[in-house]
């Protein structure tokens, strides 16, 4: 089974372990970005993973491409132009100090991409699924008419398509992105989510009756609430909801939520201890999407999707090295950690 | 506003992570000591901070005082001469495993330093503020009768004094420390001292009725009766005092009050998970000449100090790299320590 | 006071941190293996400390051995010749996500010793003690055969015996393993086991009234019958049982018991936080042998023996680098984990 | 143009810089082998370029083919099965000091591979060229086997075949190296030599007039006269040689020759200082073959493939990580190595 | 004495050693710049540097001016605005190698500053020389319009001006910045220039009969001659030149020479075996403009500022770290290289 | 055959590669001294090698102590107590850039050692060579005295001895090293010494005529002269000298002379790259000692010595990594430095 997926990919720039920006020398110098950190999961639980994105022909451009060969993802449609791959800086946090995360990604070479680049119908040949985010869209410049005319060609083409709205303050504003979104929401087959987002972007809330805002914690009516809104004003056919509570730099707990139209599926809790936070939301959306392809039950999806999530925050950079078997282990209920010898 | 400290800058080799003494061929090779750490906090802040030591003129010595220019640190008082750099060789704890220190800083430039070496009434001029450890005078030779020699030129000059006795068994006894404090109390505006200090140094105890040994927990009212036998006692405006709790050697909980001569102001409380313990103390002291200085109200000003104290905790080396808008944001209830991006 | 321990010293080859192989290009290069690990412990308590395997001649081997000798073990009865040293990569894991280990040991230069190549009583020569595991007659071919003999010889010679199970399914059978431990256990004065194992090998059972499976625990009351069973059935001595709980891959609760053949005896819990979990077993074997050499009665003994495993957890690489003191410090009360200074 | 190349990807384990082996704790891990070289080399010049091996299920053996899909080489024909990656540990020499290398590599997937595994009618589809050097049958086991399935099945579709024999004494002796390349040379299109390998293994020798031993130096004449001799007697129709002079482990002087059966073409001589020997010679192999496959003139074809091996002498590792404007640059007698900004 | 230098601080990065780009995930992180370079050696001579440039407030623009500040450069001045520090990749050449450098500097701070952003007359308040290079007018936008206004600011207040056109073909085309040059040179006190761009720039050339393609090689005379021509077509009082050959990657021949108007003064010739071939000509800079402001003599001024360019090859990183004593050593003969102990 | 060698262990501090002094954070931190240097190389040829000094029981002195057991050197007789253990920073040269190394190694535990602290009868129990070097009486304190008590004691054992001046500058003048030498000189049987210190300290030097300064070449018949006259002047029966001419700091070329009161063998020149200069003269010390103790002839001894000091000039750190073989194969003429596999 085939998935393509389309977006920015960035050099990330990160200080070691947990050094502040420039206390040596020394950076880790690696590559992510949304979608490929999507594509990158994809094709190392087996599926077919085509990354469509614009890159320079320099050996900056050519250190990005190889980053996804590695994985054996299908980097033949990437479009080679422009002057600049974006960047990210990344300081990851620790304790009560947040991590930081410092964009310099204008000017990059997919954020000056024209619609014309990008033959569409060519790209979904054989493909089965389309996903991207809400990063790609927030780049500006043609980029929501190119996501647009992805969604119309993937639409014809019978091609499913899942979008993570992925806000991203520091791109662009509330009222900006969620016009944007509006206009690609009709597209979409499976919208992944979470309540802030909903509220904020769409307007979509929990009654408070199932919020208790003092212990943050929400009811499960209260998301399938939300997600029976979602179906009726968006005529979305299946929605996924994250839940995260932050209880400091390195010490989360994640849960999933999945929608199918008539019932709300609720993933165990994993309480987790951080290696790198960047790239979770990524490997929970390639999960579902893995999940789906391959015909789970919606119960069996969702904790696959948040399993597949536990173990990228203990997985070093943007992409989530993990095998099924691992992620099967781990959703199967075998979290005993323990040395296999 | 201008804060002059005073101290020993010492070369820190430590090895890298959690490895042992030796474990492999590499040290993390820094620069750090009491009140240079105070320095570097107090320019991190924005005010005019302003170190003296004396330092060899060779190339380690030129390289602690370059570590300390990077931050804005005014090294022009500086004294150089003298043959050695301190050094202080730190292996540090991880869960059951305590941290080491293994001092080499006898001889040292500054151990060494002559009274006519520094003309405090220069060095003073124009300055605000000055602050000094119980280290300083442990180092021996001539240190004490320096310390006593600032302290009075900063009298004179209407220049407020905070001391931290910061006793350290492998420098000096106790008989030893606390005669040599006692001559320096007199001149101190403000103390920062913790429990068992008071009671070791100054023979200055909590009640055994606000003490709760089995609990390891003092009542407020027990602090408070101690900063009153020291406001009564030592005539001292103001005293602070510092509170930790070691769970293990990279988890302690830390709180902070202040005692303006009337009430007893206490801050939050903070579960720190542990980068570098180092320097936490010095974190707070800097703190709290900050939130003094710039005006701040008790309450504020002991929030801020701890706040400051726990984020020092998540930050490798002596140094506590952090602005005041991240102590703000802690100090000011935001620890959600969320990626921002 | 001397003790030999035999068995497979192997190259150990492990990603930095917490990457997954080969995220980069680097690997923590070191050598380790079960009883090469508690002679390296021993030698660090002062005990003369023997150590037997065989090792080829190159670079490689010769380096093996050096690691050895650093810690001051003896070397002079490692037989040379062969062409490997056994190799393990080992992959740490971290919250949910389990270490990975994958062997690359056979046609190792132990492996494929003959019974001829040590000289036992040459060996046991002023020796008072002989430990080995169960990996190394897991290694196959005359394996088996030679710890025999080096038991035989250690009987004659009035040589006192320990034994560890640790069972490692990647090597051998539980059948196979089984069969082959039984024929040791007539020569074992002291063996150290674990329930599953008791279970598995020996078909050595708890009562499932003293077994709580929804809870994970085990009353002494049944830890006790679980040893005379042991007693009973195959006349060993002395044993000692160690309990692990894993709440994570870095997060583990441990203790031990040690049985005298009257008594159980029951070591305090640590909650150890981990930096390196393997060698942790080895830590706990040294430390018992040592304590019980050296004449402890039996709690200091296993007090000792658990406290010195907790400290291994926080030391990098197989070897446990801590001294009778910091053990000592632990087992009798002192886990404040301050700084020294 | 598609290129298959056969044979062993070794994990290459090298202390980092000029280290001796196990002088620190690290070590570079990267892979490598002869063919796997040439392969990478090749898709680097933009063919298309396969690579057919056997390598273990586990993560190693995946690292190994992950290495390979970084350049873009197809490794859809690599079998996985068996249980070892094989190893070989580099020290590199420098100055008087030779470079050291130590082979454990037997027993590993590809030395244990069966000639059922490899269905050459299939590996060859689309193929136009197809390489293999002497250490591939030199492994034993079915190899030699192996390697003329390989060779009869290029010759059937018209593949080419070219061959280095890569005598390497620590894998098998000159007897029996001798006997197995003579049953291999029939299929070669181009033979890829050395003086002394030519001599040792095939008894063809320059004549004693032609050869300057005091100098160490041999004329054009008399490398034309080896040439010919290979062509009268295994009518091999081009002949490549190899010329290398050591000055020291860092400092050597390489040329290479060209005979296309009827003139011999010299190419410049390049004095090159090294940073990493290994893969100079399959550098040169791959050069070569891609030089002839896009038809370039004898002389610019040698004259790429000596620029290529000089190239690969400044990069890290095995693999050849330059482009053909890189090498075109050089061979086209811009060497003056200025920055380019 | 006070020198004022503008022009671009730019993150470097590079990866170690020398490995291509992206071999591994690490890369050195640091900072440098023409001018910031000159400056950075100015302060470490002793004189009182300061730089001007536009850096944003975001912890990278806080790190660029904080790696100024540990030379001890007077950064007051630096403008705090914009989004971007840029950026220059740097991959070093070694033997037949060249290095490579990627720029990715368009839309940084200090190219997209206003003339409004610099108080030319407040900035060169009590300075004695003012420096810059052809980079900053490169960087497009206002720059050059900066340039001439800092030019006639300076030239109001008596201040020196040194130009070096560093021309960047990545940057501008030879026709933009001849044009832009020639409006500059007006200004000029003493111009940095070498053959290359004096021809290709400023139409100035050797004449045929003093240079010698073959061997590389021009007399003085021929430089002398070129002098003068400047001298007379531009009025320029001292002009300077430096002669670089390249016999390889990290092998170069460097000279300089001074004309005071009168006379043509030759330095010695070194061989330089190169660490870090950046920033050799902002040493050459540097080192002149020290010599003549305190006064020596053309011949020692031209001897130390190669001398300083020589030591500069074998510093790592933009910066030239050396002292005015270890360049006065090399300078007046003793090159021993001596171990000094 | 057994080699007692006596003198100071110190910490050795260097930045990494060829950085300068606090560049970054990290330090390569190993330990080294002239007389353990030449006691590590001695353990390595495989003589029975006792090393005897004096180092605190801290885990800085434990650590030194295993760096000499790693290489199978006998400890022993070391002596535990004082504080410090000596530390000296190196910072290599590079090219024209000299080495630096500045000390900090007085109130070290050896240098306030006293004659008791040594039991010389029991040290020298079974030895047949005494090794030392001027390093050692130069610390002051009561060394001379020591290294006066070893030497009678010695003498009276029959056991050989050697010494190597090493006059150090940074340590004592030269009158004060030359009073002292002199009263060492009557115990000597080996003196180590090069031209400018036969000067220097002991007034005996090579007639005008046989020295040429414009070529700094010195004719044998000079150096036969120079030997001549220490037999004469001072009753040493063997003499062996070591020229060494400096091109850069990473290129000497290196020879040695033996005089065994008659003749004067001379060894091959080398043309030393240089990783690291340090010990270079300990590794002919160590392999003049070796060739001699097992009765080489006169040529045979100081190719010996000359080769194993050319090889150490390849190998990081204070310490000869080198075995006999290699040496052998050096001396023995066969410098290829190809790759062995």
């Amino acid at each position: 089974m085939k998935v393509v997926t389309f977006g920015e990919l960035m050099l990330r720039l990160a200080p070691n372990g947990y050094y502040r920006f420039f206390q040596n020398d020394q950076m880790q110098a690696t590559f992510g970005g949304g979608e490929a950190n999507v594509a990158v999961s994809l094709a190392g639980f087996g599926l077919d993973s085509t990354y469509v994105t614009k890159l320079p022909t320099h050996a900056i451009g050519q250190a990005a491409v190889d980053s996804l060969r590695a994985f054996g993802v299908d980097t033949s449609k990437v479009i080679r132009g422009g002057d600049r791959v974006g960047i990210y800086f990344l300081e990851k946090g620790y304790s009560q100090r947040a991590s930081v995360c410092i964009y310099d990604r204008a000017h990059s070479a997919i954020a000056q991409a024209n619609p014309e680049d990008f033959d569409w119908n060519r790209i979904f040949d054989g493909a089965d699924w389309f996903h991207f985010a809400g990063i790609t869209p927030a780049l500006g410049g043609a980029l929501l008419e190119i996501c647009l005319d992805a969604c119309k060609a993937a639409k014809e083409k019978g091609v499913k398509i899942s979008f993570d709205p992925n806000y991203r303050a520091k791109l662009w504003s509330l009222e900006h992105a969620s016009e944007a979104m509006r206009k690609l929401l009709p597209y979409v087959d499976l919208l992944i989510v979470n309540e802030q987002q909903a509220q904020e972007l769409f307007g979509v809330s929990i009654p408070a009756s199932e919020r208790n805002d003092a212990t943050d914690e929400t009811t499960d009516e209260g998301y399938r609430v939300l997600c029976e809104t979602f179906r009726t004003r968006y005529a979305i056919p299946k929605i996924a909801l994250t839940e995260r509570r932050t209880f400091s730099a390195e010490e989360n707990r994640i849960c999933g939520k999945l929608y199918d139209g008539t019932t709300l599926y609720t993933s165990k809790q994993y309480r987790v201890h951080i290696i790198d936070r960047v790239g979770g939301g990524d490997a929970f959306d390639a999960g579902l999407i893995y999940a789906l392809l391959i015909g789970k039950e919606p119960q069996q999806a969702i904790e696959f999707a948040v399993a597949a999530s536990a173990l990228k925050h203990s997985v070093e950079g943007d992409y989530n090295r993990v095998s099924v078997n691992e992620v099967e282990k781990l959703a199967g209920g075998d979290d005993s950690s323990r040395v296999q010898r």
